[in-house]
């Protein structure tokens, strides 16, 4: 009552022009509904389950209003439901329906679906047909996952440090943790359950071994509980070795008994505890993490282990392909090709390869990795980064739904023509990019990222842009819906033009990956270095992964390697990634290629001045507190796409000894100041 | 328009039973203003500084109401205010005085000061006498700081890891200043301003050099500029080797005119950036940081050469007295005496001595420190610890004020009886226990600890009791003021009983300080091991600082260190601090020792049981978020409590071989269970 009062008086010193007691501040992410909902008279559920009642209550919060229509939430399964006899067979486990039908002579919108699951996600679908200004009347809408493992991968630490995050500590605070049940889990299972995610890895895949003891599963069991009714799994990152650090073995040779009985009795202790538990993810001998290969077992002797030890309780193994090794001389693009190729088949059916969009490392663009249709026996999923590590952290706008879209739409022509890489995975993991703080990601803008990870793992064929229109109308609104998705369809391509343009790659500074360094070329393993991969000489630029260098394109479907073992051939945004290429190479503009590339960089810089405009004329339209965090964002970002223009060219002129094209503006600073700058507490870096 | 909309539906929603947009999450801390406030015409100021605004903004968000009559603020030397004739000289440049006068013919509630400073602490103090209940009108109220130093330590790394930090990470987000200025950091000076603080410390004492380079100068500067017109100065922990880390000196020693130009240069730096910069803190020579001992110079040699940097800027050096050596066999706890007592009289006069409540570190309990009344010729201030690194982390409820309090009251006896410690200083520091977490502290009850600090920092006298009340009239409501005080007043002892019952210390696990660790010998430095504090052996019990001892009951003054010596006159609840005593040994209660410490133990577990109910009898009267919350941490806290009480028990028995009293309940599990467990990654623990 006093809190009924307040709110009121609150709302009256609003209108009156005082402060409101809360401030705009992110936290609702894309489920801010709108205050005028359509005309809805109550909301009736069959059944009763945690999930349904979640899913009626989502609407009522959605949904204010006052009477004409009503909606209904029924399995198919109920009679009255069975009676209209809707084509649901095809909606599968995870697939909705919702229609406006008449329902026992009563006109309703009916969310329908095979399980309570499917009728959560219909009731987020309703939200959203309406929140992007659908009408409330003639409502016809099916839609069922195109790929059925959905997961977000938290790199959490288990003292609460994110590695690679720029939104705060860890969410999990596993201090607390089983105890209390931070009211934040809900709404972070409410925003997954809304884009249809429906896996999470708790903890970073660098894994420490203490999140397999006891008091861990019990914190981990706790989070379950909290999701389970949004039709979220839990999974653990699995350090390979734990056998020795928390079970007393000698050795985690996957092929001692004791090894695998070791694993097989834990678990049995965590399905004790989390009975729907998801299984496993695992790094195994990369970048010094444990593995098989340290007793000279394969990576299908290490995973097949932990499959059988998760298999009787329904559990999955997802094992990572991201291996380079530094005795291994090979071009660092093509090691898990070369490692994992020749094990397709050897797999147990409950492993999933998990292999990154790329050959190296989550870079602003990479061609896709030459796995996808490799491994035809052998079920692949496709781990994106949502986290912007190599795209300027949180401060840079850069919405991800092209990159998305790109890879996944990106012909393997392993089985001819159409062969998407979409089409060749099972599953789509997202390093998430969601911290404590409040606006979870970081900035609103990178709540896109988020949400369009989830969308477009549902449905793959979505595109980008009708997501990015998607979510500007329901975290801003429809009317702002065209000036935000202008800014937001180019943004990544910018990162790009002012940071790696043309297929360059892996220039970033040391370690926090921050701001630039093509210059950097002391550290210990080769393929650590930006010089490893630019290859700049006085002649020209680039990695030569033809037949005359690593040979990398051979990897490749053959329409594919052709293609790519061609300069003439090969897309110039992929240029510099497969050939080292003469700096007076004439490109497709007419402009050299060394004019071609500070092209890219003045453009990447014009298209954040762009943005900034952009946003400065939506002022008056969104709320104050959005608008200065991304107006002072953008500010950043054009700061330090400038550095890294200049940085760049300064770094190239060294090097080719040429001058700037005309009327291109030198860089501010020489080279040495550039190479001077540190940044000893950068984010995300965990020592 | 479309938000104040928004925020009418969600009103109405909230009237006819929908779930709020904002659940109650403890963010407001105590700036809770009262929906039906009392009735003003208007708020008039006269003037137009930045802290008049905000003065006047404020009272506008917590008087909402019809009319009746107005407000008014202004400077003492606004001439209207001056016919008045009030006495206002008294009130110094930070006190208020708040009045129900007519002015130029009308009735105002007038709110003045000598400064806008005081005016602000004035309209926060109308506020607060509203917020508790008080009267609209024929307001007198007038108040000035007895403590002109009034500052939070906040032991904040620029990594965003707070040492000891139990609610989250750092406020400061290092990484995105000096462009964003989080909009958190408006409501943190708000808190601050609202109980009087006047002075924050923006990083570790363990600080790193980086903190003083021109990057994290403008840094700091931003968050200056935010603190400022809420009267808040910044300081900053300075690194005693900064001048080799990052002034490319190779030396720190403080008589180095080399060293001494680097400062003056660097201070100069600072205030060109931050003009009324407050200056430096340092922990020197202590827990390995460098100092001028390094040098062979004493700390009057450091804090003066520091002092002499900062004093043309007006600027202060607070040189802190938590020195002990590995290399030093004498009790910990007379080394800071040993070492500083010998300085009276040598620091410069822009040098403050800060010394820690007791002369160990924090514990529970602590006699008063024995250096406060023994430095006459040079100023101390006193160093609380508000966040709870040894009684319990934020998850057990110990309100602190009996321990201010019991500090700030002792008797030193140093000018004869009445010598108080809180008239022996100029300043008060609390190690703030505040972090990003929604909620600030870790808990609402945390917040009263923060609430308190600040209010007996201004007023020593107020007593606890009464700031408790404050307190849970403005977070709660006026209703729950009994219950809710109730709670707090015996919860510090409560923790005292149950870990270190008297006089007991520095028992807790190592490193994190979480749970108990009497048993712990096998430590490098011998004053790290708890065996070192209780020396429990077969016959006795306890720590003999008396003549017979290590005899630091003689550095404090004469008739204190009579009491003290004998343990007869001992006051019980210190008995084992000073004295080595039998197990058998009558007690007041005409118990043996032993039986007393079983009965402590077990009044504190029986006190958490007792708040357990209380809090559930207040179910239907707190909002569910901070209840639920609350009730969660109060049954880990007797959980814990009795794991203490038990682990204590158990490492007892297996010493003085006795039984438990008759009726006493034996411990859960035996000794090398309590041994065995292991926490590793317990919070604010950095490594």
């Amino acid at each position: 009552m006093r809190r009924t009062l307040g709110l009121g008086l609150a709302m009256l010193a609003t209108i009156l022009g005082g402060a409101p007691a809360h401030a705009e501040d992110g936290y609702d992410l894309w489920m801010r509904y709108p205050a005028a909902g359509p005309a809805v008279t109550g909301i009736e559920t069959r059944g009763k389950s945690p999930t349904l009642r979640i899913a009626a209550a989502e609407l009522r919060r959605g949904l204010t209003g006052m009477h004409t229509s009503a909606i209904m939430l029924a399995k198919a399964a109920d009679p009255g439901v069975a009676a209209l006899r809707l084509p649901v067979a095809s909606l599968g486990d995870e697939g909705y329906l919702i229609r406006s039908v008449t329902l026992r002579g009563r006109a309703v919108t009916l969310v329908t679906a095979n399980t309570d699951r499917g009728v959560l996600y219909g009731s987020f679908a309703l939200l959203r047909h309406l929140q992007t200004g659908g009408r409330p009347d003639r409502i016809d809408l099916t839609s069922t996952p195109l790929v059925k493992l959905r997961v977000l991968n938290h790199w959490d630490n288990l003292d609460g440090v994110v590695e690679r995050g720029y939104a705060g500590q860890s969410l999990w605070d596993w201090w607390t943790l089983p105890d209390f049940r931070d009211p934040r889990y809900v709404d972070y299972a409410r925003a997954n359950a809304s884009i249809g995610i429906n896996g999470t890895v708790l903890n970073n895949v660098n894994a420490k071994a203490d999140s397999l003891t006891a008091p861990y599963i019990a914190k981990a069991a706790a989070l379950a509980d909290v999701f389970r009714p949004y039709g979220i799994k839990v999974y653990l990152s699995a350090r390979f070795s734990a056998p020795i650090e928390i079970g007393g073995l000698k050795t985690a040779d996957p092929l001692d008994p004791a090894v695998a009985a070791w694993w097989k009795a834990k678990s049995d202790e965590i399905y004790r505890a989390i009975p729907d538990f998801g299984g496993f993810l695992v790094k195994a001998n990369s970048e010094g993490q444990p593995g098989p290969r340290d007793y000279h077992r394969s990576h299908a002797d290490g995973a097949n282990m932990l499959a059988a030890a998760v298999r009787p309780h329904g559990g999955i193994v997802m094992w990572r392909a991201f291996v380079y090794a530094e005795t291994d001389p090979e071009d660092r693009a093509k090691q898990a090709y070369t490692e994992f190729k020749p094990l397709d088949g050897k797999f147990a059916d409950n492993v999933i390869v998990q292999v990154k969009n790329g050959a190296i490392d989550f870079q602003p663009r990479e061609p896709f990795h030459p796995l996808f249709g490799a491994m035809p026996k052998t079920p692949l999923m496709i781990e994106f980064q949502i986290t912007k590590e190599y795209l300027g952290f949180a401060t840079h706008l850069a919405y991800l739904g092209p990159l998305f879209a790109e890879t996944l739409e990106a012909d393997t022509m392993a089985k001819g023509p159409g062969s998407t890489v979409a089409r060749q995975v099972a599953g789509i993991a997202g390093v998430a990019n969601i911290g404590r703080d409040r606006d979870w990601a970081g900035s609103t803008f990178n709540q896109a990222n988020w949400f369009a990870f989830g969308r477009m793992a549902w449905d793959p064929t979505l595109g980008s842009d009708a997501v990015a229109r998607e979510w500007a109308a329901m975290t801003f609104s429809p009317a702002l819906v065209e000036p935000v998705v202008k800014m937001m369809m180019g943004s990544r391509e910018a990162v790009v033009d002012y940071m790696t343009p043309l297929g360059l790659a892996h220039v970033m500074a040391t370690g926090h990956h921050y701001g630039p360094g093509p210059w950097v070329a002391d550290l210990k393993r080769p393929e650590w270095n930006p010089v490893y991969y630019h290859k700049a000489d006085k002649a020209g630029i680039g990695f030569d992964r033809t037949a005359s260098g690593s040979n990398a394109v051979a990897q490749y479907a053959p329409p594919v390697a052709r293609m790519l073992a061609d300069p003439a051939t090969t897309p110039e945004r992929d240029l510099l990634w497969f050939h080292h290429v003469p700096w007076t190479r004439p490109m497709a503009s007419g402009r050299t290629l060394w004019a071609e590339l500070v092209h890219h960089y003045d453009a990447g810089i014009g298209y954040v001045a762009g943005m900034r405009r952009d946003w400065d004329a939506l002022r008056s339209q969104v709320d104050d507190e959005r608008w200065q965090k991304t107006a002072t964002y953008l500010a950043v970002q054009e700061r330090e796409a400038r550095w890294w223009r200049d940085a760049s060219l300064a770094y190239w002129m060294s090097v080719n000894g040429l001058t700037l094209p005309a009327g291109a503006a030198a860089p501010a600073h020489d080279l040495a100041w550039y190479e001077a700058q540190r940044f000893p507490h950068a984010p995300g870096n965990p020592q």
